[in-house]
Parts: C-alpha cells; structure tokens; sequence
C-alpha cells in the first residue's frame, strides 16, 4: 500500500462528502455559510476522518457506511481550530498561510462558525440513523463518545488547561493532561467511533483505543521535536519571538533523546495493538510510520 | 392549577437535575466549570424545560423521563445567551443584573464555557439511551432536531440575520426569520423531544409544533410590546440611548394596535391546537395566558 495514495483516496472521499453534507455557500444567510466553507476546505489532511475509515475497515466494517461520523470527526477539529485561533485565545491571525476566520469575517462570525460546525457534527452523526443501516445504539454510543470528547473532559478541558498555562512553567503531568485531553480525545474517539458503528467487539475496540492514544502521543511529540528542530534551523529569529516557544514541550521537559526515545516507544506500543485485530491493518501501520518519520 | 406554583416546582426538579448532571464547580479545570455553573444557575425561569416536560404530560408521558431533554435544552439556551453577549456579538456586561460570563471569567472562558454547554446538551440527550427506557430511535430522532433548532438553521441562524441587521432598517419578512430561528426554534424544539420521547404520534407531535411556534410568536410580539411601554413610562431616559431600540420589533413595523392583535391570535391559534390532545394540558394553556398577560 502506498500510504499517501491510500490518504489522498481517503481525504477525496471525505471532501466529496463534506461538500454535499454542508449547505451551499450562497444559503441563507450566506456569509457563515462561507465562513464554514472556507475554514473547513482550508487543505487539511483528514487524518481524524481516515483514522474513523480505517478503524471501520480494521474490524471488518465498510469505510462508506461510517462517512457521516468520519466527517463528524473533521468538523468537530475544524470547529476547535477557530475558536482556538480567536483573538480572546491564542490570537492567531494565520492558519496553513491563510488568514483565521476572525480575520477574514470578523470575530462574531468566526464565533458562530465555530458553534455551527459543532452543532453539525452532532447532526451528522444523528443522521447515521436515517440509512437504516446501523443499529441506533451504536449511534448513540458513538455520539455519547464524541460529547465526551469534545467537551469539558476532552478538546475543551484540555484548551482551558493550556490557557491557564501559557506563559508559565507546567511538569509533566500538566503536558499530559492538555496534549491527551486537547488531541488526544479526538483521535481516540475517531477509532472507537468507526469500530463501534462497525459492530466491533470490545476486544477490538480496546485495541482501537491503545492504538489511538499511542499514536496521539506519538505524534504529539514528534511535533514538539519538530519545532525545536525546525528552530535550530531558522538561526538568527530572535529567541522568544514565537509565543509558542513559551510552552512547554516533550523535548524541554525530557530533553531531546528521551523524547525521541519516548515518541519511538508510543509507536511500538500502537503497532502492538494491532496484532490481534483482522487483517485489514496496513494504513494504521504505515500511518504510525508515518508520524513517526515525518518532517513537518 | 396555579401556574406560577407549577412552573416553580418544574424549575426545582430542573435545577436538581442539573446540579446532579453538572461536574462539581470544583472539578478540573475548575475555572470552566465555575463559569458553567455561574450562567446555568443565574435565575432562569426554565420556561422551556417546563415545555420539554409538559409536552411529555400532553401525550401521556412521564415528566421524569424526559428530564435529560429538559435540561438539554436550557443548557442549549444558556449557552446561546453566553455567546451572544460576547463583546464581538452584543457586548452585554450585565444578564439578569449580574456580570455577563465574559465580564466575571474573561473572553476566552466564556467562549469554552459556551462551546461546553452546546457539547454538554446532545451528552445528556445521547445519555437517555442509558436509562433504557426510551427507544432508540425515538432519542436519534430528538438529537437531530435539537441540533436542527441550534444550529445554522435554527438559533444560529436567527443571531446571525440579527448581527446582520443591527443599525439598520429590517423589513417584516427579516424580522419574522430573526424571531423565528433565534428564538421560535427552541420553543419548537422543546415541545416535540417532549413529545417524541414520550412517543407521541404525528398528529399529537404536529398540534404541539403549532402550539409552541405560536407561543413563541405571541411571546416575542409581547416583549417587544412591553420594550414599547417600559420606555414610555422611563420618560426623560435619552432616545435612541439602548442599542436595543435600533432594532426592528413588531410595534415599529405594525403599529401597537396590530401587533397586540396578532399577539391574541397567535395566542388563540396556540390553545386552539391543543384541542385535539389529551386532558394534561392546563399548564400549556395557563402558559398561553401567561405569556401574553405577563408585564415584565
């Protein structure tokens, strides 16, 4: 399998669907409709929604029928980067080199965008029920999961966490919390969704989950590597220029080899998950390689 | 029955409820939750829980079981209030004559505050599935059109068309779209999760609609009506000093006299759709009343 072939196939799909999911760009009123539009066709990978397809098809299940939820998952993420991009949050007039919501439909809009496109998701997974090809429970667990994971004790708690925190020295047990509370949740919430609307069993669905969180954790920490890496590469930027820089990261807490150390070991530990499940495993593996080997 | 004492005994079994769905104002992070509590339990009248539990009565349910929906929609409510006073939307410092939530938490935990509530609503809806005494089917369906009521559609929909038309003449059919997303949607909304989860049939579900689109309808008329009168007993109050009187109500556009008939005639069509229900709808009658007879 050619991993980024495989990706692409799946972030098409995804698009396809999102597009004929969303109201036209010119209903009524039109322009959060556009600001909706704009922010979630802003070139995201669709890692979260290939993560709810591939779960699917690892236990068996079939990657269209859980298109609603893989969907869902990419809405809920785009919901949680405009509100983080607010000027009352982390002020961020750029993202992917375009301007934020607030930026290009001023904040009142990018604020309702952001509560449409969480509504959305709800609505979404809600209509799982209308094919008639799902039993209703498995919906209502999998939107009882992504409440819970977008909400106070996942995405949100975890923005709250690191709010309080910018500007301060937080330990370890603070960086855990905002990375498996502020990433973490939604990755796993994209597997156990596709596994559950699939019929998986518990087994398998447990399996999902390490997988999921190791490979959050795997990526979280390649990510801090890579910004510290991609700093020492920009030498003469004034140091502290970037408030990012101000957090604490995997590589300032635990230095630079035990990180690497730590993200190779997150990876072993998703790739033994997998062992037990059925065949169909190959994208989440070449997926931990993936974000264990890439370069931004 | 004495409808001031029923709605009373209603809003006490709504806010223990909520009391017993909400995390601790001490759970982590406790900031958020603070502010959670803060605007849940400012002193809402829980006008539209009441309407969840009444509807179930109207068809013969049981107002305990719907309590979940109950509180679904006035944590829905809450959380559209907190948004919408944001300074980029109304910039409301005071709510019922306290500290909107910006003003006593700051900007960006009344926004996660807000995205927490909006989560928290379809948690509690989804949750219903884990009593199993409701079908299914029945809770999907009630997901769907509370988010269908808050989402572009339905609430944001309404706050949207009214943040397009602050400053600026609106005309009656604007005004009828900002008062029948922002505010009728709910109201709708309310009315039918009582009903479905209570598995009311197509026609019972159907007079309920009418009645609550009505009520909403006489319910704005009214307060616009009493916006009228409350200013012309403050004489001497600067015109033109309330943000609020920039906007379009019912009284500008038709004059008092219209619009305190179409008051009694939507007030009218609303109890003439309960006709047709069963014997347990006093209280959606004395509402009626109530709405239209209230003075503040």
């Amino acid at each position: 399998m050619d991993f980024k072939a495989e990706l692409a196939r799946r972030a098409i799909l995804v698009d396809h669907a999102l597009d004929s999911y969303l109201p036209a760009a010119d209903a009524h009123p039109s322009i959060i409709h556009e600001a909706i539009r704009y922010s979630i066709f802003a070139g995201g990978k669709r890692l979260r929604p290939a993560l709810v397809m591939a779960a699917a098809c690892a236990v068996g299940g079939d990657e269209n029928l859980v298109m609603p939820a893989a969907c869902a998952v990419e809405v809920l993420h785009t919901y949680s980067l405009v509100h983080d991009d607010l000027p009352a949050m982390d002020n961020d007039d750029l993202r992917r080199g375009k301007p934020t919501s607030h930026k290009k439909f001023g904040e009142a809009i990018a604020i309702l965008a952001g509560d449409s496109m969480l509504t959305m998701a709800f609505a979404l997974l809600s209509g799982i029920g209308a094919t008639g090809k799902v039993m209703s429970e498995r919906i209502l667990q999998v939107i009882a999961e992504v409440a819970l994971a977008a909400g106070i004790d996942g995405l949100i708690g975890g923005q709250v966490v690191d709010l309080l925190s910018s500007d301060k020295e937080i330990n370890k047990q603070e960086l855990e919390y905002i990375h498996t509370h502020k990433t973490g949740a939604l990755y796993r919430a994209s597997v156990r969704a596709g596994a559950i609307l699939s019929g998986a069993s518990p087994d398998q669905i447990n399996n999902l989950t390490t997988y999921a969180d190791n490979l959050g954790l795997a990526f979280q920490i390649t990510d801090d590597i890579l910004d510290i890496e991609g700093d020492e590469e920009k030498l003469g930027k004034p140091v502290g220029s970037d408030n990012k820089n101000k957090k604490a990261t995997y590589p300032a807490l635990y230095g630079l080899a035990v990180s690497r150390k730590k993200a190779r070991e997150a990876g072993d530990r998703a790739l033994a998950a997998l062992n037990s499940l059925g065949a169909e495993t190959e994208f989440l593996r070449l997926l931990v390689q993936f974000v264990l080997l890439r370069e931004h």
